[in-house]
């Protein structure tokens, strides 16, 4: 009987989950979804994933490969097998057999973040779950000014977390801007992959800097300063989402 | 001291109550409306609503009016008031004062709701509180058909809810649509008044009638049998949203 290695794209609503990982006590998506892998092979399944999602950060692309020896299952068939036994806040999207060697977080060539703000004086209730809300319209020519300075390749220390275990804080943004969408104000990030914390820290210091009308240039020195003290507050969860990951095979 | 009487707008995400009217048990939005109230004038006070939504249903304009005897408060200050206070699933839009005379729901000219359906194999998890998910999709055109014989005066005792205390099931029907929006297919209804679940029996009846390839004449022939049983189920709470309410004077 061969082993096959599948790929999942999946998206969460984060809110009720206490993020991607799993960890001693609170409601995990890596266990809801190992759980529904368990029950349809009858053994425990280990699943791998391209981004450890925080703590009510969404995904839109979530993307895990798990191997099963199920010869009965057709690989496209984990989509409606898992979504009838996963609970509504996370979705299979699609699943499909890959080469035995792919790994969801080691092969990653280019992760997609979205962060959205809700820049009106009113949140609706319906997105509340799903944005950041302020109150005020920030500029959106100055974010993106600043946005700018941090493509490339940097140190990323100013806006990492405390106790980040990454040794190193060096990563590289391939592409970063604000965009209008709706009634929404988005945030796109690209990168090979980021540090614990660092779209909500370089977003609640955009928003800082913006609203102390400060100069964009700042950032600038904030990178070079190598200091968290001098970045903006963690911008809240509820606003990211993963939105896709891309690997060298599609 | 004189007496004002306010107009509010209100906005809400009906998930997790049990409808706009107080009840004996469960959480519901005039109850939380009224404690807000009652803890900015330190007294209870009482509200009038346009549209009495049931248990689930949502809200992106219901209107209410109450009076005050607060001189303190700027009419349009209500607003930030009494979201200050209320949880974040209820939030005010606009406040203003209103002649003496006005009336919430006796005044209503217009009520518009509208509902949601996610006509795709998969619902994502931050969609799925906010529409009716059905995995595939309906024929637009003959949607719109059945939708069409309901424009006008009828006896719609064929969606009328088991149990409804109001003597006359005759209604008017403004206008009735489905039109795509996003990723949604949306039934917009507008009408002087409503019976109990008649929206959400409508859409159930008209979806149940496009799986089963009948043909969209059948609408009046359940219309003119005055018979629930010839209906379709109750389309779920989730999907409908109490659009608008308008009235003469704006």
């Amino acid at each position: 009987m061969s082993r096959r290695n599948i790929r999942v794209v999946l998206a969460y609503d984060g809110t009720d989950f206490f993020g991607w990982q799993n960890q001693k006590e609170g409601r995990t998506v890596q266990a809801v979804v190992e759980q529904a892998l368990a029950k349809i092979h009858k053994h425990p399944v280990h699943v791998h994933a391209a981004g450890r999602t925080d703590s009510g950060v969404h995904a839109a692309g979530q993307v895990i490969n798990f191997f099963t020896d199920l010869s009965s299952i057709p690989s496209e068939k984990f989509t409606p097998a898992l979504n009838s036994i996963l609970p509504f806040d996370v979705r299979a999207l699609v699943s499909e057999e890959v080469d035995e060697s792919f790994h969801a977080r080691f092969d990653a060539r280019l992760r997609e973040y979205r962060y959205y703000i809700y820049p009106q004086p009113i949140v609706p209730p319906y997105f509340r779950r799903y944005c950041h809300w302020i109150a005020y319209r920030p500029h959106l020519g100055r974010l993106n000014r600043m946005a700018s300075y941090i493509v490339g390749t940097h140190d990323f220390t100013s806006f990492s977390a405390l106790g980040d275990p990454n040794p190193s804080k060096v990563r590289t943004v391939q592409s970063a801007a604000f965009f209008p969408q709706g009634p929404f104000l988005v945030f796109r990030i690209t990168g090979t992959s980021f540090l614990w914390h660092m779209v909500r820290n370089l977003v609640g210091t955009f928003l800082m800097l913006d609203q102390e009308e400060r100069p964009p240039e700042q950032i600038r020195e904030i990178l070079e300063a190598k200091d968290r003290d001098l970045a903006g507050d963690t911008a809240p969860a509820s606003g990211l989402f993963l939105h896709r990951v891309i690997y060298d095979n599609g």
